[in-house]
């Protein structure tokens, strides 16, 4: 089968051909019609220091993904043969305290597809039934794909209640972007976005910003004076962007923390967090499964908006030229076909 | 009158005399009984960088007491003559945002008794009436003079449910100590305390903690792991006990921030907040007056909690070896008698 | 001075002259422009039972009003002449548990303007300085009238949160309507109206609502299988609209109640809130003043949304006109302008 | 093998011969060596109305239990023979909206051992994996063996934080009672409890209740003044214990109900609940799993409560006595011994 996989340990992916996985008594198999490209598919791409900690070559990658259901395990009853899913790609244990406390998203034994375990960008892919999302028929197939990536901006943006609140969001990538679509959605009073990059503050702009600010221009404390931020969603992984986040926060106002910092950050925590009275949460993968619920009606809502998100949907053949242009900063979200 | 005052820009406070202040119509005046010395009067004895530039000598100190009215103005209706009080010596200004909704102790607004104003190391004190808070009669005056350390000690414990958790306190100053017996008294399933000074660990193993360990010599995260906290109360300002706390915390754990570092701190956000999915929250004062009623019960069904927190009374004319005391870490709280 | 008064204990009102009323230090004075006309105004026109027990005449009735500050008490220091302004007519203690720890709307002490003292329904209205909130220049007069109602309505929709879940309102009079703009506002999925009358179904339709339903013929719990109601809003009073809500909400639903049974109800408490998990909250007054700010940004955003609820404006002397428009279900609210 | 059952639609129960049921791949044998008697067993006991409308006999009842895995199905590798276990014995579809969100306890497809399928007052019980739960070699088998009813005690507690809470605990049977000894380990300053039971009031004094009233006899609102009750606990289903715990509750206050009335009940909402803006929860089941989690703790912690809570233990076969001793009320909590 047609797949695209790191070879080897060096920058770079390779069109390749494997072979089929063993369906267990209790997964599926799906037949991938689109997969999109993650950010972490970037890093495994450029093979940065993160890649070569985690990943270990020979790997398929991938794991935002929709596809249809061509075989079920013996023991699966709730899932057919033809139906459209996507899937949880974060596989956890289901048996430690964190899994059987509501909190599988941060389960200690988590194994994620494209990362520990051969991924998504492949005609077909192996994964436990429990994991699986039945896709509303209402819901493209693009829009469908990037499930997972939606799941972390509707996890960061329900982190802290929005509705009625004056929202900060820092870095307008695909999440970014997707949150400034669902922070409107979920009663959000005014939307503020910060991100250097033009092309993705007009893409803001079109998705419902009240106002978006270049940081290497304008003073994003200064501009928001007039409905000081009580929600700040960073989401760049930036320090500056952090700590200039949290002193435009009102006193007593919240933090959900996405973005993930490349190196330690320096933290006045004294001025910045202590006098004020914040609230800082650290946010990671999406809640199984209440986010997905989220995730489905917001798509099912607003298809609009995810149009604007995915910029590009190219056939998977051409994976190098997505990447091509995601890394120039000239796409948001590329969507692979794999049709 | 008597009263102890930082009388210039430099270390060290005297006794010293100062005349009458007048009671406008909706203040009282008190004539103060025992007062206790803050880690916030230490910081004035000891002249160091946040006095210098906060503090404008001439100036009486002290913010925590009890007294017994013996003046009331003329719009003041709830008070009377004779009436044992103590007070929150953090006088808001009651009309913005915060102010009016529920968030008072971070009012921008905030005037500080002792620190901004004439404080409460003095034989009288004039206070507005909305500040003060009536003294049950079953409390001791030693006890009702530290109302001010035991609120931030039950703020912090209360930040975060404590009921059913493992709880993890760094630094066990007076503070640290309240919020072990306070924690014990929420329900804490159990009470880890850690904190470099012995006679301070020895007392909050009298105040219940299930265990104590010395940061210099115990590996902290190792011994906590038959019973992983779950609540993180961050009492010592130490960047070192921060991030081992923060370390030592269960995924999805809460952090409630007391301590206030004295400099930047630096922090590796992803390991330690971000992909554990942690909660970090920033304390200051006492919230009005919620935690006033906290305090007011907790006193009066744990008296002999506190009398192991007061370990020194003396009259007020000995307050140098009160300081000294203290400055040698041989006192948890030492309370001042104006009597 | 023109005042719209309950002269003796039988149905009516009539045009009075009374005279003025000192203002005390902590007091204002304001010339009433516009007032709103509330059920509870209602109530003491048509002398029914509840108004029969609690309303002692002669009085000036009426507590929905903007004005313009024309005397300021010599203790007042945050408001000055010239200022416009409405107020919390609910006058509470500021000194009982429940005003000091963020609950005064349910002070036992509350004294109500035009129910326990003179009302607003006047060309004069004094009433406590903290009390007061100052009116947004952007806010036409028939909008700032209303905001105790407003308040009424924003109270319920925030008792649990709204973003993202599938909202029941039973009950469409002013408060209902004002809940469906700003349920939608908070990032409700969906709102569903149950009301009888056509008039008012036509105007939540108007005002955003998804879905409107007559109970008198539709099949309520039915027609919501597809978007199975998560929150309540219960502002009928009525026995049956409740059960019907309770019928029609998910397992672990929430209802905030508002609408005032004027007899007990007969609950299945078993099936309709035992086994099915839900969560029942009692709703009076408005947050002092959280929900205020929530109005007031709401009206800012959603100017049209009011002018749709304030159906009849007129001038005072023409009161007895208004009651009959809202006695006969033709009119949402009314607004009586005293320039 | 020998087992408990309801032979025919009658009251009473007998001991039969049960042969064996085959362990799916997902599923586990349990070699049953001790269970406690329900409330439910006693209404399939009396064959009243509930158990006429449910229960199906010939059917082997009991669902609280531990005992030893004797087998395990061929896909569970997280359980091994020999281990001692208990488990919820809900056992809900894994599929549905409510239990991919955490509401497990709410599913609408649960399927209850010993009410819907074959029950575990037998020398085996099979049973899906994922329904297990490892005993902690701390705990003694009487314990184990109880850990669903206390269960429904700590869901209760925990429905609202009683930490500084005065609490109010209507009905002390084997659940009431463990609520007290649960509320005041979760930190309550006051537990008080209603109870017309003389014998079981005395156990609730022993388990450390502040207060025992005889609503036959006590004015349960005047003796409750001086600790106005913040939080009541409904475990009795009795209509004038829930319309005196909410007539007894401070405005603002919160109550879960766990008791079932048996038939409608008759409120004022309007005077009991909306005027005072009180929070009713109906609770159900147990959280899967984070009561089990938090009865865990408690267990381990406080041995002696659940001692003075299981009054009587025989062996399987005198199942008559101890229906006898309960259906008398001169028993709490009676544990079969089934080794």
């Amino acid at each position: 089968m047609f797949a695209i996989a790191k070879p080897e340990p060096a920058k770079g992916l390779v069109a390749t051909d494997v072979s089929q996985v063993t369906v267990r008594t209790d997964e599926v198999r799906i037949g991938v019609t689109h997969a999109g490209i993650c950010g972490t598919d970037m890093h495994i791409y450029q093979w940065d220091d993160w890649a070569k900690g985690r990943i270990k070559p020979p790997l398929v990658i991938g794991h935002e993904f929709v596809g249809e259901i061509i075989e079920v395990g013996s023991s699966v009853t709730e899932y057919s043969i033809g139906q459209r899913v996507s899937a949880e790609c974060h596989i956890v244990c289901g048996v430690c305290t964190l899994c059987r406390t509501g909190r599988a998203h941060l389960c200690d034994n988590t194994n994620i597809v494209g990362v520990d375990r051969q991924g998504a960008f492949c005609e077909e892919l192996v994964i436990p039934a429990r994991n699986l999302w039945p896709i509303n028929s209402k819901i493209a197939d693009s829009h469908a794909a990037i499930f997972d990536p939606l799941g972390n901006a509707m996890h960061t943006v329900t982190t802290h209640p929005v509705a009625g609140q004056n929202v900060l969001i820092s870095g307008a990538g695909a999440i970014g972007l997707a949150a400034v679509a669902m922070a409107k959605a979920n009663g959000a009073l005014t939307v503020t976005v910060v991100e250097p990059n033009a092309y993705k503050r007009e893409i803001a702009d079109t998705l419902g910003a009240d106002l978006t600010l270049d940081p290497t221009k304008d003073d994003v404390v200064a501009a928001v004076k007039s409905h000081i931020p009580t929600v700040l969603l960073e989401m760049s992984g930036n320090e500056q962007a952090l700590i200039t986040g949290l002193n435009a926060l009102e006193k007593g106002g919240k933090a959900a923390l996405l973005g993930i910092p490349s190196k330690p950050v320096s933290l006045d925590l004294a001025e910045l967090v202590i006098f004020k009275g914040l609230t800082l949460s650290g946010v990671i993968g999406r809640k199984m499964f209440e986010t997905w619920y989220q995730v489905d009606n917001f798509v099912c809502h607003n298809p609009d908006a995810i149009d604007h998100i995915v910029t590009h949907t190219l056939p998977a053949t051409e994976f190098q030229e997505a990447f091509n242009f995601l890394e120039q900063g000239k796409a948001i979200k590329a969507v692979l076909s794999f049709k």
